[in-house]
């Protein structure tokens, strides 16, 4: 049986949370759903202009005992060929993946970079690609993992950037922070707690808002269920009714042999929960994805996929079961590229080393999430007790659920961040489940609020495509000017500085 | 040999750097020159109207490994004889030392807290008074003092204010913080850091600019000699030319009995450093104490401290022997209450429990400082790789000495602060020499900068007095006007968004 109260635990779709179809107490999912990535993205990877390079980091800055000396090395990637010394520095704080992925997914930063003279710089997040601080034991135990955290992290940023700036004797250089995602909650409270550093944040599609019941716990799949059914209203009936008749199956002699030939499964399945997950993230997914034009971040996908998935599910001749519909929907997710023959729903292969944000989301980023009698997914609620036993049985330790409202805020944030903070950007898609736990008011003159219907999963952030619809190219028009106002602004600062200096 | 570079390992006057006359390598001062504080302080601890309470604080914020989750027990002290439920809540942020110290000569709040039906809470710091995270263990390696920095003891006032609120069913409540000396530096940064937890920070003799050479290192030794000139040519000739008449006695055979005899030491000296330490602390924290009034903070001392030091160095007859001038003045600090039959030179007490602040400037507090030619003491440098060394040897870690401003900034703050933060009141008396590491001019419409000529170490933090001068009482009054501002608009904010919800 799923429950979306696992959802909390894994992965933040496509930078967060996976559903789960295990029942508890196989509790925790197995690592995601991006199996049929590689092929793509490695060519992507390949294409982008970036050159590599490695900061010798600090493991632990707030304590100072020994071992909190030690040096990991820290992965960011840099492009240099419009900058010139005291021009801007755009950095991207990485989220829980390698950084190649989000640079390749990021070319908003290369489009704007000629304009502003920016260097660009990639940062990766501790613990994910190559910045392991342990290496391949990384991930043994709440000893080592332990030191994977935002906190941790923002401080690797801020001292990676101070180290860059003297490095590259521009220390007047404004910085930028841009992120999506946990990147994008990242670079907004980057600014929040080192605006020393950065003298702006753009963060796109960032949840911060997701934490402490701040944000409804059924928004997320209410939203995901939305989209579906905006793009029609039997699709997302038929969706809605999938799992009875999924369920159906467990109680039939050769149920899961039938499904098996139903999905398509190269090997055959041992159990249900495969299928559940498969469908439910193809779904969850689709919804983050749904992209005015084609693209390829988790998978290939059409423009528009919601509509190119109900299209599907509703073009199927009057009696088809729902269960040969949503199987032929989540195909799109899985196989638009027509290149699979059969598929792996037990195999699954960790392509953008994600992992990691198990034990984020068990520790600090405790999200909890329910699915609402109105969504599409069965009704679920969320038990904080069977949540952190979970946790503490897979990694030796509890969640702390009041952490990250207690360290960055949340609460009434705009009654707080009205009288302190300035300079961010908080970009919103109302296509993209997650913009329910972000910023979507402006807050003051500085802390500005875009949101767009029609925008999907920090879709800001991607190229630009000669398809791009008006209202996308209206809202990267927007980001730049204020970003050319803040810098404007910083240099005009300075010179005032210096002339009564 | 005395120098000023062993000042930066020392304890913050008063709440800081104490000097050492030890030589290199023996580098590392002894605890204080606060031995003859307890009979005073003692009564004025017990007046204090304060509740004693313990809280069940997590021992590492930043991370997540098991050992970070134990549980010390952090004192803190409430008056709750003016408050109702919603009105606001003022925050005395412990420094390093035991709390009731600095309740007791914080009178400023208790003056205050009337008008605004306030709530008095002072927190103590981690690793001072009662709040040892290993009990007698916590000083014993750099394994345990790890765990005493800046940043985790933000984090403790954050979780512990968090959850007074939420025991006193008091959400709403404002809060604003309060501090002194390094408590103001808490003050300010907890206001930067913590926006959603406090709406404004009164910072009080906060040197937040004393890091990383943002401030000249010869500018606090400068400034001591400053109050002493100011009050008398003379007298910062005589004490400036002792040192060289205090080092001839080193030469003599019978130099050290004939210094016992001159400094009425209870027992002969063993050390010409000593004296030399005695001396220099007596100028130091006099120099901080210069009070308008009759104080007894650090030691008993009668209104303007360094004039009455000034008189007596002034009134000997000529010919005198610089050495006994300055004795003559230094015993002002030493015996001003007239109980001391001889002075117990070598023998120290560390009555307020200040001797952790040797292990917070031997890791993040690294303030270099050096003695000018023009200052009152012998010329000196910094020697960064020896300070290092000895850091090193006595804890088995080395300083961090950029990670303060690379965690809090300091640097062009004036810019930065421009564009973020807010509702910030630094207030600094140019008689105290750690003013100038203080901001001296505002920043904004909301941070504020408030200096007095005659001011010393936060004397708008102690009780009114009925001889307090106007530029005090005025100080104090802008102070409290500032702050009604502050939570008046926070209420008006809290009345729109309820009117709005």
């Amino acid at each position: 049986m799923s429950s979306c109260l696992s959802l909390l635990l894994l992965l933040f779709p496509i930078l967060g949370t996976l559903p789960t179809a295990n029942s508890l107490p196989a509790f925790f999912p197995r690592a995601g759903y991006y199996q049929y990535l590689t092929k793509e993205s490695k060519v992507i990877n390949q294409k982008i202009p970036y050159k590599t390079h490695y900061f010798p980091q600090i493991l632990d800055h707030f304590t100072f005992q020994p071992k909190s000396y030690e040096i990991f090395y820290q992965k960011y990637l840099i492009n240099g060929q419009y900058w010139h010394r005291g021009a801007p520095i755009f950095v991207y704080t990485g989220n829980e993946g390698d950084i190649d992925w989000f640079a390749a997914n990021t070319g908003f930063l290369l489009d704007i970079a000629p304009k502003f003279r920016a260097l660009l710089v990639f940062i990766e997040h501790r613990f994910y690609g190559e910045s392991l601080p342990f290496g391949k034991d990384s991930y043994n135990s709440a000893e080592t993992l332990g030191y994977l955290n935002s906190q941790q992290a923002l401080a690797d940023f801020s001292v990676l950037i101070r180290s860059l700036k003297q490095n590259l004797s521009s220390e007047a250089s404004p910085v930028v922070v841009f992120g999506g995602s946990y990147g994008g909650m990242l670079a907004a409270w980057f600014r929040l707690k080192y605006p020393h550093i950065a003298i702006g944040a753009v963060a796109s599609s960032a949840p911060i808002l997701q934490f402490d019941d701040i944000t409804p716990r059924s928004s997320f799949y209410d939203a995901v269920s939305q989209d579906y059914k905006e793009a029609s209203l039997n699709c997302y009936e038929v969706i809605k009714g999938s799992w009875t008749e999924l369920e159906a199956f467990s109680a039939q002699k050769e149920g899961l042999h039938e499904l098996s030939r139903t999905f398509r499964t190269c090997k055959d399945l041992r159990s249900l929960d495969f299928v559940w997950d498969w469908l439910w993230s193809a779904f969850v997914y689709t919804a983050m994805m749904n992209y005015p034009t084609e693209a390829n971040f988790m998978m290939p996908l059409p423009a528009y996929p919601v509509k190119e998935m109900c299209k599907i599910i509703d073009g199927f001749p009057p009696g088809a079961s729902k269960i040969s519909r949503v199987f032929a929907a989540a195909s799109l997710y899985y196989n638009y590229s027509h290149g699979e023959k059969c598929f792996e729903l037990e195999n699954e292969h960790d392509a953008h080393g994600l992992h990691g944000w198990n034990w984020q989301a068990c520790t600090e980023m405790v999200m909890p999430m329910t699915c609402s009698k109105e969504s599409m997914f069965p009704p679920s609620g969320f038990d904080y007790k069977e949540f952190s036993k979970g946790c503490k049985k897979k990694y030796g330790v509890m969640p702390r659920p009041h952490w990250i409202t207690t360290e960055y805020g949340g609460k009434r944030i705009d009654q707080v961040l009205k009288r302190s903070g300035g300079n961010i950007i908080f970009s919103n898609g109302m296509q993209d489940p997650w913009s329910r736990g972000g910023v979507l008011k402006n807050i003051s003159s500085s802390i500005i609020a875009l949101v767009t219907d029609k925008g999907a999963h920090h879709v800001d952030f991607r190229s630009s495509m000669k398809d791009d619809p008006y209202w996308l190219r209206e809202l990267r028009s927007q980001e730049v000017e204020i970003i050319s106002k803040w810098i404007d602004e910083y240099y005009a600062d300075l010179k005032l500085r210096v002339d009564n200096a």
